[in-house]
């Protein structure tokens, strides 16, 4: 890889996935920082905004009609949901797109109007987007011109589910994903809910049966069942600030084991870089792949005969986020997948 | 009340169940402490161990032996698993006992054994003990001479499952119980896993499939069923200090609606003051119970159809422990139920 | 007293000193909220705010031109800073006021000015206003028909230096203070600087040589020295909820000894309720007086000669607002001091 | 830098200075673990201690004895204080040794023994060993065979006061150097004190007057100063993992203004890598260096004349102790003093 020979631009880098992003590309040894866009702080430093990037050599912030889209090479989404699609639908066929906002995830233009509350407004380049579940679609990522990034939950939902349903070692249904996710996952939006008074030393659940993810995760499940599969999905937020954990309960198809999930997944996962089989019975923690790309995953028999439960682990604004989306450009551009992404965990 | 007509007892009064017992303890107007033990600060006063309590009137903290039980009304037992029952079986028949260990909550002394790795030691004694779910079992509490305090996850688990299998509203099977609680559940003991660098910032399961809080939650379950009921139990560590919050996910009963699972519960706790059926479909949080011996249940219906989800939130140290104890202890003696126990949530 | 006999309005309800004194009103026997304002949430109960009050008798939130002064005995200001005073001069002279801002606390109204960037708009009022820093002015705050309650850092600051000042055992210069506090000093506004992503896990000063809370301590250790006294004060946000620690460097006088510090403040505080002087060389921890009135004050020798170290502990919700707040109606209307303020510290 | 061409041994591996050096060796070109060491865990792999490691190409741990100094070009000594001394002690004059203990950060073997309460056991090697506060002794840690890598606080005090006493813009009395760190500053072991449930939602100070970094930091600036200078030191513990901030509180020398401390400073630390002078009044927050090497610095005029107040950010874990350690050992073996150190801040 050629030092600096591959030009990006982030639209919105003020948010907690843009910045991230910039973190990890401070490890990659050929991304280039050309443009980086903020509504609110253009013609500022990023590091009036985020003092920790002092120091860097980064471009000034500014609007998104000053970010030419034909000077980069890559261009990554990290700007609110319902928004992206605007601005993928006027760009020029030029750059390629990793969107890290939700807008491009459904690709049933119902289901998305269902989930989002508003019909698609970039239905074409929809039909085109590779859904960036990196490990499970490798090969249409690295053809495609514009990736949808997967979100949070889905990801540490789908890396340990979706080899399963495929090998046929579990049941359908029931499928009930009770997910913990830092606090991160709810943006940098300056809200009362997300106070450190108002999180700290305490949990609740959200979003219970009603979580924009679900469809999401559906929409991975089925097409590796091939057959429509539906979900419980309950999210909660955890007094953390990064982190996924995803506890997922599942029957055993019929004459399987849990030793079979176990082996499935391990077969499935084989040579993967980020994504880990533990020992049959491990206990995954998120505080062991804080600040990395990695994805842990358990297998445990249930107490409960013919069931069986999985844990996934993720730092939600890696693997969930801005590492898989750097990831997914390292395929796109022919990169070694794992360009910028040797990060160690942060322990403690 | 009298003042200080009741004379109590706290064996191993420098855990944290024995610490926020003194808490809760301030604020009754008729108890008062006669005696605290602790084998390792004997002859020390607590404040030595606990410096937020100076100023209380509180006797030296003594060994075991030198607690006269003759002097007391109440003994509460504070005290390790499997240590209480050697203590207990040597008691005279005189002050009643509300143990907060785990020795007397399994009636089937087979069961013990397989779930605590030895035999029961006072069988006898075991075969008086009420199980102390206060709302569930008040008048043979009221009767009791031992009480068997439930477990923090216990209590959680059971004050809304309980009422909707007694109902006939939801289906024995499954019943999926995943679980997280704040770290002063770990106790006080000095151990690298509990260590805030250890725990801070992070998430992890543990006792997958094996914690001991299974059987005594099946035995509650299976009494209010009529029929044998196994559960799937799934602990989380979550870094804060108070707090559970069980996410219950269950299959509705032929012809049931989320909405019978919600009249069952109004019905069933109507009047009850540390109970609280929330409006459905609403999200307690554990920092709206925090210090409290409040129970906020919530049901809501899943978006897959035929099946609900309860969430349960109690602070583990109160409702959980110290404080189902103390109302325990109003309930043996006839006091009002509700007395040491009016705090108001501390939040933020 | 007679139960619901006083009578208070609280404006501004919503932030966290005013739910801070609801929590605390709730052990108080003689209190009535007979109005509760919120600009934002009139017209609401207050439980929609913060789900933790649901179950509590209380008005539901009106706007502050719909609260009556004329109904209340007490009326609690807790609006944000410089607003106060334009509800303040248009009240009629029946209740009685504890300000919680800021708007009262300094008499020179050219202080108030320089510190505040605007001139006293209730210039009047400010002159008949008492500095409620209640152990060290219980007679005027007796008398007085409006207190200004003192901020959370000059509480903290104040309690340990004016005895000494007043005893003339320290040296009116240089004195230090190194202040720390919680987040909930911050308020409850939705701003990206309080976000629990943000603040927890780190640590920085703010407001260094400009905090507005210097002059407010100076106001009060001139009074005590009877000669000007100028401080250096630097505050620091620290990831927890709730808690001040002042750590105040100051010179001995000549002649005196810390030991001198130490007896002088015992002699100041003997028969305090509130106020503790912990044994000499101890070490108070803000913990240890989460969700109570305390300040715990203790007192070291520096091991540089002719120096001594102090430190001061608060709950900033509590003693540093609406704890003393309410400990100065108690005063104001003859009520025994620690009334509704018997809490024993939540800990851990 | 060849790949692997610098053999390591790592004498205490599995504590939080051990496990800081592999997560930075991690990035480092050149470094190879040849050894690591742990008394309680030899014979395991270290992710059977740090599951977090899993992955990484590490030897199985092992006892002190079994560890051959002459196959490692350097050592580092992670052990607990006074036991280092043996160990170096005994060892042939092979390799180098970084000891990040504190037994040969004192040079003076009275005030060794005054502060650690034993007379030294291996003074011929004390006499030769180098302070590694590395941009102030970088020549001679070149040449040096025994680095005494300095303490946390010694250098989060030292940086921002030697340029300043050398210079001769400060005043050499007083000089209060109030410092807070977080939790991993106390190390692993298991003790009541360090639980996350007596840690977490408070702050307290420790050692008031007697910690033993005290000495330390007053061995340096006395060098600085060219006469004795006495410092008073309070080191805080605060509610989060990495960190350290130290707040200090100078009085200027006759002329010299905060100006001439800013550009003091600026002139010092021009052109280093790690140490930052931020711009004036700047407000430099830990977790702005959180996993990074860095040391940010800022200076303000204090409100009253005559006096400035320095702050000095690191993570404790990195400039403090184990990345210092490694910028060591780059400085002894003539590598590139960056590397291994190049990690972006992990924010949030």
């Amino acid at each position: 890889m050629m030092a600096n020979s591959v030009s990006v631009g982030i639209l919105g880098a003020t948010g907690y996935t843009g910045v991230e992003l910039l973190r990890l590309m401070h490890d990659h040894p050929s991304v280039r920082v050309a443009c980086m866009t903020s509504e609110r702080y253009a013609g500022q430093p990023i590091a009036a905004v985020f003092p920790h990037l002092a120091g860097r050599q980064l471009p000034v912030l500014c609007r998104i009609e000053d970010c030419d889209p034909g000077a980069v090479d890559v261009l990554f989404g990290c700007l609110p949901h319902g928004t992206t699609q605007d601005v993928v639908r006027e760009l020029p066929r030029g750059p390629k797109v990793v969107d890290l906002s939700a807008d491009f995830r459904l690709r049933d233009p119902a289901q998305y109007e269902r989930t989002y509350g508003q019909p698609h407004r970039a239905i074409e380049r929809q039909r085109d987007a590779v859904y960036g579940l990196t490990e499970l679609a490798r090969a249409e990522i690295g053809k495609a011109d514009l990736v949808a990034n997967p979100g949070c939950y889905p990801t540490a939902a789908q890396l340990p589910l979706r080899p399963l349903l495929e090998a046929r070692v579990i049941a359908r249904d029931p499928i009930i994903i009770d997910a913990k996710s830092g606090v991160t996952g709810a943006g940098r939006t300056a809200k009362e809910a997300s106070l450190h008074s108002e999180v700290s030393e305490g949990l609740h659940a959200y979003g219970v049966g009603t979580h924009r993810h679900a469809p999401e995760i559906e929409q991975g499940l089925s097409d590796s069942a091939g057959a429509p599969v539906a979900v419980t999905f309950t999210p909660h937020l955890v007094p953390m600030n990064r982190g996924i954990l995803a506890t997922i309960y599942v029957r055993l198809a019929e004459g399987a084991t849990a030793a079979d999930l176990q082996s499935a997944l391990e077969r499935r996962y084989e040579g993967e870089p980020f994504v880990r089989v533990l020992p049959f019975r491990s206990l995954p923690a998120t505080r062991h792949v804080r600040g990395t790309n990695l994805c842990l995953i358990a297998v445990h028999p249930d107490r409960v005969p013919g069931r069986a439960i999985l844990l996934s682990v993720t730092d939600n604004l890696v693997k969930g986020a801005s590492g898989q989306a750097l990831q997914n450009m390292n395929v796109m551009l022919g990169l070694p997948e794992t360009a910028g992404l040797g990060q160690a965990p942060l322990f403690p």
